[in-house]
């Protein structure tokens, strides 16, 4: 399926929401039909499958990751820069896709093993980009000896991914400012403190 | 079911890990009366069905946050050091059940709606509590007066319950030097800097 197709990114878009409120093994194809208005037969020219569908939403999310997270923040030089502005464009990404995109990249049992296996590895790839970061900062000295990169690149991703779980379009929060409070927090708790 | 029974809580524990491996929906009673080494029937004296046991496993993880987590740190004065000892005994406590107990605690739509409010209600518990933690230092201006607390606490809460997925028994981390790693990340990242 061709992911630069605006119907395409409909059908995934409506179908990781529905997804999302009901559960993967709750949602019929039937359901899905009709949330993104497409007869049966219209829906099996997108996907082949509910199991295929979910491995579509998932491929979605990583490329979005890429190109919206991963390729502008390779134009930054400095570590701490690159960090401040992965958070905060991850959570902006997040809001966009109402957070269903990236809590259902979490189901990855749900896909058929190739599939499971081609998924968790780009998400090793994208630990490992985040780690690399801390790392450098380490380096440089610009982080706590005693800090370990892979649990902090961990907590770093547990507070952006757990965005996607909390946060509500009506609220009160402002994505940016969100976004904004959780960098500050991540990047004042890991840089050394002037002394 | 009285959580207290040492046999019942063997089958909660067994359950859920089976349950995170497999799925909810792609597990069986047959399933879990294997792992379990009940009979059918010697199961049904536990469980009324699997969606019963959804909500006895979360029932139980939530009775085990309140007594090994809340319970403790109430017991403490100071809000930072109440905070501290919160993300040291949750991410412990995490470890201990492998992370299935809080992997399965988001699966709240699989519920009964009478028994996900009641689910839901204690988790904004503890989002409370923990919210409370941040408000009492920023009332003391330990923490920064730009900080929101209800972020703050979403973005400690999201760095220890991600730990519940990634973390790995075999892997070369000890659960309580990754707990004193986020706790000090999350502390330095709040509190303020000395002038």
């Amino acid at each position: 399926m061709p992911v630069s197709n605006a119907r395409t990114t409909d059908v995934i878009l409506k179908a990781a929401e529905l997804i999302q409120e009901q559960g993967f093994e709750a949602t019929t194809v039937n359901d899905i039909s009709r949330a993104t208005g497409l007869t049966k037969g219209g829906l099996y020219h997108y996907i082949k499958g509910k199991r295929d569908l979910l491995y579509q939403i998932m491929r979605f999310g990583m490329d979005q990751l890429r190109t919206q997270v991963v390729q502008p923040v390779q134009q930054i030089e400095d570590p701490e820069q690159q960090l401040r502005t992965l958070i905060r464009l991850h959570i902006e990404l997040i809001s966009q896709g109402k957070g269903a995109l990236t809590t259902l990249s979490e189901e990855v049992q749900g896909l058929e093993p190739r599939h499971r296996r081609h998924i968790l590895t780009q998400k090793r790839e994208y630990f490992e980009f985040v780690r690399g970061m801390i790392e450098r900062l380490q380096r440089a000295r610009r982080v706590r000896a005693d800090l370990n990169p892979s649990v902090a690149a961990f907590n770093i991703l547990g507070m952006v991914l757990f965005f996607a779980r909390w946060y509500r379009e009506d609220g009160s929060l402002a994505p940016t400012a969100v976004a904004d409070q959780a960098a500050e927090l991540a990047l004042s708790g890991l840089l050394k403190r002037p002394k």
